[in-house]
This record gives structure tokens, C-alpha cells and sequence, in this order.
């Protein structure tokens, strides 16, 4: 990152300097990404005069890598020739991408620099539902025929092969568009070049629907290892195809978003610094009401049990202790169990072994702990009845926690409910008012 | 999943009728990693005939897809030809990976069936440190030279391609094998067969260390969607690459690890099936060791106040509410920062806006909660002292815990720490001693 800081400023100097030539030179050295990265640094006019110097290829893809707010100023100071320019380098997915981020009238702007034949497959791109395998898909892909030659298919593949987002993977449809195999472009290169495609194609393609979830697609990429997984539509005909660098996006969107759910906040498609205060307080505050509100039902068990502790005020004292303890013994087991659930390692059918293990789990870990400070108290109070109180209630703690962590998130899968809701937080407040209801049952039957 | 399971009976069937034949053809139709999945569900008997039936290049794939458990058990029931085989047809990085998984005895059997030459390469690799990108690279790609036509790389190509990794990316090497350039396999087929690499190669090598962590080499390959980042060495020679696939891997392993971390579980490498109850239990006890003892002193706090409790019994009732509250706003604030330290859209230096935005949005949040706590505790208990003493307190509870969640992921970026383990849990136990210790004082001083 000092790097970058270095380039804006050698970059800052040659505007000021005029001194174009060179800059052209140094733009050239430097990857589309890292351009990106340095246009969100400089000032509106800065970043416009070196956008502009840039080769029409390169402006696309440094484009395409901007974020929304700074795309939308370009745009707005570009002529329309120059929309064009830029707007028809970008693939499919971005011109997409795009024109669901721009504000109305920009939107206008842009479809009416776009090529009359993109705009029907934008219109089609732009009606598949959200989160579906057809709003990240590109329709640039390399499509060939059975009865083709190798050497044909590389004839075709340098006619073509410039414009798609991949030609690796190289599909083979029918006349009537249907898929019927698959051939990289490594087999291509390595075979004979009178070999039919017919005789070397993967018959046995794996393939997703357009209205299959993201999320999943992104999982059998990586599963499968492949660096693109074609999309199919309900005929069977191939509409598009998903690349790896679109399901690593997604897959770290998936991440950010479950460990935003799992701290009970509302997940939100925009980065931290682009979020308004009133956005990100609207998002907080959702979860910590109904979690304030449901904690009040742990305080009025605690009421119900003044008399034990205006006798024993001690008693007290090791609320927070019993609760915390018993919030991150569940929150442990539900973190477990979510991010499991996630990566496809842990199954709802699993659900008797995972309780088994967590109570062969909290079984070690509350003996450990119920015997540790039960040692504490005898050493600090001398209290012999407060040392098995507490002990026996962190047994029992440890063991409801983890059991209820445990089974949550897979009960809220099986009833098609997101499992990272069933995260710390929640887990915290339910599992606080089990822990308060046991401290205080143990302590009034030992202790009073 | 379905299609598996019907898949493992029919095998099953196909196996007890002896029907060789068409298990071949079954298998033929299927992808390696679909029948790495069926080998793990059936039994060891089956799973052995099975795999034996593979063709040979078939068999590598396969075995490099399955669990180390099986692996061990696939190559105990081998013959040394036979393992050679397979072992032989696995890349380098698959061939480390089993090395470093197997029990010595089977190294030892593994080894001894290695050629030669791969043995001392193998050695250097088991030699990088466990996080390094040198740990995970593999040194089959293609290299080239710059002198070389496209017509005569592509030749190249089509005789070593078979067995390289990937040949997408091609990388051009001096005779002293460093790193100059690279060319892409699209670049190659597009081009004019006469011209010369020294053209047509990008001599602006994005490129890492051998000991860069394994976790920045994703991040690249992600932020510039790379198929693969070259390996240099401290000399600058090319040693090896890392593929996208590997990348992809790595970036769900270090979501899973700091998912844990932020549950205060000590992150484990294995599933969580094949982890066993002992190891479960001392990966999170000794958090729940800190954290419980660290709570005390919420505990000594709580019994200081003792005369206030003792003259107003129900503000016992309200700990739960005021602890939680506080515990939820401070493991929102740490979990947005240690994601956005995670996914680099938040930086060290980022400390005073990210301190300033929290303030906001605490102001807010605490705002709402606190006037309508006051409104509740007015409804229920017509107590206008109690009412005020609480709303105060959490407005107080809130700004705290969203400065202490927000700032203390930073500081320990800072210094070096993980990030990750400033979440939920130690977050909460830090917000319990301040939030309680506000209520009490707020408490005493309006009520007493």
C-alpha cells in the first residue's frame, strides 16, 4: 500500500508538471486494479485527467474495478462518445453490475450509449431475482460445435476468443443452444488438430440453473475446483457462465455477511465507511431492542429471588460470572455449528451427533470449570456451601448452554430460517435467563 | 446429495453382483471429486475395490480429493507399484500436503515410492514455514523464454502442458530462471504465430515471496483475479505458483479460523467431527478460563454496592439488561472492525474516523434505547428516579462499549495482535465491569 502512496504522488506531480508523456508511461506499468486503486485516491479533477489519458482497453477494465461513487462521477464527465468507449469494454456482469448501482438518471445516459443488441440482454440480465446463479452470469463465453476439428475450434477461439471474459473452458452446444459438453482450452492446445471435439469433450458436465443462489454456485466452484461453471436456463439451454473471481466475491460477501448476523447486526451490502450513521444505527439497533427487551425476563427472575439474596448478598456478586460463563460456552458451540452449516462439513441430518459430542464436550469443560472455582471460593470465602453452588450451577450451565448453542442453529436450517441468527446475542439472552434460573434453584436448596 | 447417495447404492449394488463392467462406466461418467465423496460414504472393502478399479490418471485426482483419514487407509492396502502410481500422478502441492498429514510410517512408504528427482523438491517445500506461500505453491507450471515465437511456445506447451499445473498462465524465464515476464495462454492462441514473446509478455510482474502469509498471497490473487500468482525466491528465481483454487481454500480456512477466534475458540486445522472430544474441550476452556476469572471482578464491583442494592433491591433485576446491551453494542462495533480489518476496507490509520462514526452512531443508538427504557420502566414502575438512572446508564453503556468494541480490534492490529480475538467475549467481559460500574455510580447518586 506505501507503493500506491508512492505512485499518487509521483502521479499528483506530473499533472501539475503537464508532463503527459510520462505519465502515460507510468500508467502503462501498472495493473488495471492498481489504477483503480489510485483514481479513488486523487482529487475529482486529477483523477478525470488521468482516466482520460488512458488506452480504451485500459480505461474499461480500470473502470470496471471502481467503486460506484467515483464510476458515477466519471460518467457524469464523460461525453457520450466516451461513455461508449468505455461502457462497450465492459463484460456483461459489469455492465449489469453498473447500471444497478447508478442513480435513474445516469442509468438513462448509459443504456443510451450501450449497442442496440447488449440492451435486450441487459434487460434480461437485470430481471433475474438478486441473489440467483443469473445476476452474477456474463454471456461472454466461447461456444463451439461437436463436429468441429481442433484446429477449427482454435481458428474460431482466435477469432473470437478477445471478447469473451474466458476462453479456458470452451462450451459445445447444439444448433439449438442446448449444452452438450465441455472442453478446455489445455486439451485443445495439447491434442491432435484433426481430432473431432465430438471424441473429446466432458460429457458429464456439471452445470447450474439461473435461478440457483449464489452462494451455492461460489460453493461448487470452489468444490470442483473450476475456474468457470456454466448457467443453464429451465430448456437447457446455456445462457451464461459464472467465473472464479465473481464466486471469491461472493464467497467473502457471504463470510462478512453471516459474521455480521452472528454480532446481530442487519447485514448490509455497503462497506463500513459508506454507510450512513442513521443506516448504521438502524442496522444495530433492530437486534439490541428485542435482545434489551428479552433480557428484562432474565431481571424479573432475579426479582422473584429477593429474598435469597437480601439473605445472601454474596449471591450477587457471581451473576455476571454465571452469565457470561454461560453465554460464551453457547456462543462457542453455535459459532462451531453456524460456520459448519456454511461450509457444508456439518448437516442438519447430523444433528444427534453434534449433540452427543457437545454433551461429551460440556461435560469436560463444566467439570473443569465447576471444580476450578469452586477451589476458588472455598480459598477466598471459606464458604464450602458457595463453593458447590457455584460449582454444580457452571456443571449444569455449561451443559444447557452448549446444548441449546448446539441445536439452534440447526433447528433454524431445518425450518429454512438463516442458522447465524442463532448467534451469541441470541444465544447470550436465552442462555442467560437458564443460567439465573439454575444459580438461583441450586442456591436456595443448598444455601437456604 | 441426494444424487450421491443414490449413486453409492448403485455402486454398492454393482460391487456385491461383481458387475466390473459397468462400475467402470458409472465411474467414467462421474467427477473426481463426486467420487472422492462416494469413497469416503462407503466401506473400507468397497471403497478399496472401487478405487482400484480408477484409471490411472483418474486414481491421482481422486486420491488427491480425499480426507487424510481414507488417504491413510487407501495407501495402507496399496502395493508399492500401485502407490507409485498414484502417488506419481499427484501435483507437488498435493504430494506436501499428504507428506505433512500421514502418520511416518506411511511417509516413510510414500517416500521410498517418489522418483527421485521429485524427492529433494519435495524436501525444499516441506521446508517452508507452515503459513507461507512457499507451504502451499506448486512447481509444476509452464516456463518459456523470451526469445521463443508464439508458434514455438505453443509447441512447448503442447509437449510438457500435461502435466503442469495450469497452463494458463505462462511464465518467462531468463536462463538463470528468473522472473520476467508472463503471458497468458489467451494472449498466445489470439497473437500472430511469428511474433516473439519479448512482444507480447507483461513485463509488469505482480508477484510474492516465498515467505509472504498464505492469507495476503489470497487476498492478491482475489484483488486482481489472478488464475495464479508466481513464487520468487530471495534471488528473484521463479520457484513456483500458486493456483486460484488453493487461493479460494485459503480464504474460507482464515473466514472459519476467525469466526472461532471471534467465539473465543482456539482455531483448529481439523473438521469439526474429526476433532475429538479432549481437543474440543481444551481449545475453548481456557478462554472460558480467562473470561470466567476476569468476571469477578464484575462480581467485585457488584459487591461494593452492596448498600445500594440492599436498600433498592430491584436494581439486581436490571444487571442482566444493562450487561447484555452493553456486551451486544460493544460485539457489533468490534465484529464490523475486525471484518473490515480482515477484508482490508478498514485500516489502522482509519482510527479517529472509525472512532468518530461509532460516537454518532452510539449517540443514536443509545439515544432510542435509553428514552425507551425510561418510557418502559415509567410504565411498569411509575418510578421516575429509576426510570432516569437507567435511561442515563445506557446511553452511558452504549457510547462505551461501541469505543471500546470500535478502538481495541485496532490497537491490537497495531501492535501486532490478532485482530480477531478483540470480539464478542473479551469485548464483553471489559463492557460488564464498565457497564455495571456506571449503573451502580448513576445509581447512587440520583437514587441514594
Amino acid at each position: 500500500m506505501e507503493e500506491i502512496e508512492e505512485k499518487i504522488e509521483k502521479i499528483e506531480k506530473l499533472i501539475e508538471e503537464k508532463n503527459i508523456n510520462e505519465l502515460k508511461q507510468l500508467l502503462n506499468n501498472l495493473n488495471s486494479v492498481d489504477i483503480s486503486a489510485i483514481l479513488e485516491e486523487l482529487d475529482k479533477e486529477k483523477s478525470l485527467i488521468t482516466f482520460r489519458i488512458l488506452s480504451k482497453e485500459n480505461a474499461g477494465e480500470v473502470f470496471s474495478y471502481l467503486s460506484p461513487e467515483i464510476q458515477e462521477k466519471v460518467i457524469e464527465n464523460l461525453t457520450d462518445t466516451e461513455i461508449k468507449n468505455v461502457i462497450n469494454e465492459l463484460y456483461m456482469d459489469d455492465k449489469v453490475d453498473l447500471l444497478e448501482e447508478m442513480p435513474s438518471n445516469v442509468v438513462k445516459r448509459i443504456l443510451r450509449n450501450v449497442k442496440r443488441e447488449d440492451r435486450e440482454i441487459i434487460n434480461e440480465l437485470l430481471n433475474y431475482p438478486e441473489d440467483s446463479a443469473g445476476s452474477i452470469m456474463t454471456t461472454e463465453f466461447v461456444d463451439l460445435s461437436e463436429d468441429m476439428t481442433v484446429e477449427e475450434a482454435l481458428k474460431e477461439i482466435r477469432k473470437t476468443g478477445l471478447d469473451k471474459e474466458t476462453i479456458y473452458y470452451c462450451y459445445i452446444l447444439t444448433w439449438q443452444r442446448t449444452l452438450v459438453g465441455i472442453i478446455s482450452l489445455k486439451k485443445l492446445v495439447i491434442s491432435e488438430k484433426t481430432t473431432k471435439l465430438k471424441e473429446l469433450m466432458e460429457t458429464n458436465v456439471i452445470k447450474v440453473n439461473t435461478l440457483e443462489d449464489k452462494e451455492d454456485v461460489a460453493k461448487m466452484l470452489s468444490k470442483y475446483n473450476f475456474l468457470a461453471i456454466p448457467v443453464v436456463d429451465k430448456d437447457e439451454k446455456l445462457v451464461g457462465i459464472v467465473t472464479v473471481d465473481d464466486a471469491i466475491d461472493v464467497i467473502q460477501d457471504e463470510a462478512t455477511e453471516d459474521v455480521e448476523k452472528m454480532a446481530a447486526i442487519a447485514p448490509s451490502e455497503d462497506g463500513y465507511f459508506s454507510t450512513g450513521v442513521f443506516k448504521h444505527s438502524r442496522n444495530r439497533i433492530v437486534w439490541l431492542l428485542i435482545l434489551m427487551l428479552s433480557s428484562t425476563i432474565t431481571g424479573g427472575i432475579i426479582a422473584k429471588y429477593e429474598n435469597a439474596f437480601m439473605a445472601i448478598p454474596l449471591l450477587v456478586s457471581f451473576i455476571p460470572m454465571i452469565m457470561d460463563t454461560g453465554g460464551n460456552c453457547g456462543a462457542q458451540s453455535s459459532t462451531l455449528i453456524i460456520r459448519g452449516l456454511a461450509t457444508d462439513e456439518i448437516e442438519v441430518k447430523d444433528i444427534l451427533k453434534v449433540i452427543w459430542k457437545e454433551i461429551r464436550v460440556a461435560l469436560v469443560v463444566g467439570g473443569v470449570l465447576g471444580i476450578l472455582i469452586s477451589i476458588f471460593v472455598m480459598a477466598v470465602y471459606k464458604n464450602i456451601a458457595l463453593a458447590i453452588t457455584l460449582g454444580l450451577t457452571l456443571l449444569f450451565t455449561v451443559m444447557l448452554s452448549k446444548f441449546i448453542g448446539a441445536t439452534l442453529p440447526l433447528i433454524a436450517k431445518k425450518i429454512k430460517l438463516d442458522p447465524a441468527l442463532m448467534a451469541s446475542p441470541l444465544i447470550t439472552t436465552i442462555v442467560d435467563t437458564c443460567s439465573v434460573l439454575i444459580y438461583f434453584t441450586v442456591a436456595t436448596s443448598i444455601m437456604l
